[in-house]
């Protein structure tokens, strides 16, 4: 009896340990808003809301110091926000940093490639540059990437395994 | 009634004029996947895989040159991927550029401060450089900012006004 109680003491040790280690502090798969770092913020918005058609209530918190920021509402449960890399910077305590096209890319997905194309032609309309025209991709499917006027990477694709709703 | 029908047939062009320049090419506000440049895509899978505990098959994709890549499941319609910066250069023909911290910042909403303050250790305990300790922020909020080994920017948020599900 002596013995199963020293277990059952050193399990219930084991526990508290692993507990205090991990316990409670968790952090869930997920992303609510993704903020780019631009360089010009009225012509950021100009890009998104008037080139791309997003909705936005255009450039908030003007208020606060280093507080001006524009949100555009994604899906449901994610948002886009445009943000002055000077003010992130602040914000952060971090050096400002310039421009840098392989930080990240981001995908957004379609149903055709018609769609693929479709999209493409606004992003140039809005005033993108093209980084790579759309086409036929190793992995069978079909994307191009664009870039905004703060050269953020936007790849545009079709994945015939991925359907998306509108 | 021919001036009617000058006026009708004008309208039927202004359309089509607009329907030309706009017609079908949208790009509705929505991301599907967030993908960001590693230098070593091991080391990035371990953090987020092992350290933040996120689910995913690991690195897949490596029987295609520049196409190794890992993916994670976030919330529903929402995907992170790793991939090499290098293999980012190569697939969208631009050159490969180096870290840069006030690129983006990637958004985690909690619903208390104790939770961001629980996300914020479990990143330490993953490796993650403290950017900016949790805090009170000026719009009424409790954040703090992390860096992933490749210096992407996360922010861990509870603002009052945002409920998230998990």
């Amino acid at each position: 009896m002596i013995h199963r109680a020293r277990a059952f003491l050193i399990a219930i040790l084991l526990v508290a340990m692993m507990s205090a280690a991990f316990g409670g502090e968790t952090m869930n798969p997920r992303i609510t808003i993704i903020t780019l770092g631009v360089d010009d913020l009225e012509k950021a918005v100009v890009f998104y809301r008037d080139g791309l058609g997003w909705p936005t209530k255009g450039i908030v918190g003007k208020k606060f110091e280093h507080g001006a920021v524009a949100f555009f509402d994604l899906q449901p449960g994610l948002q886009l926000a445009l943000w002055a890399r000077a003010d992130l910077a602040h914000d952060t305590g971090l050096a400002q940093t310039s421009r840098s096209s392989t930080e990240l890319s981001l995908g957004h997905n379609v149903n055709s490639a018609q769609e693929v194309d479709a999209a493409m032609a606004r992003a140039r309309q809005a005033g993108a540059k093209i980084v790579k025209p759309a086409g036929k991709t190793f992995w069978g499917g079909y994307s191009g990437y664009f870039a905004d006027p703060d050269g953020h990477l936007w790849e545009v694709t079709w994945n015939p395994q991925i359907r998306v709703s509108d």
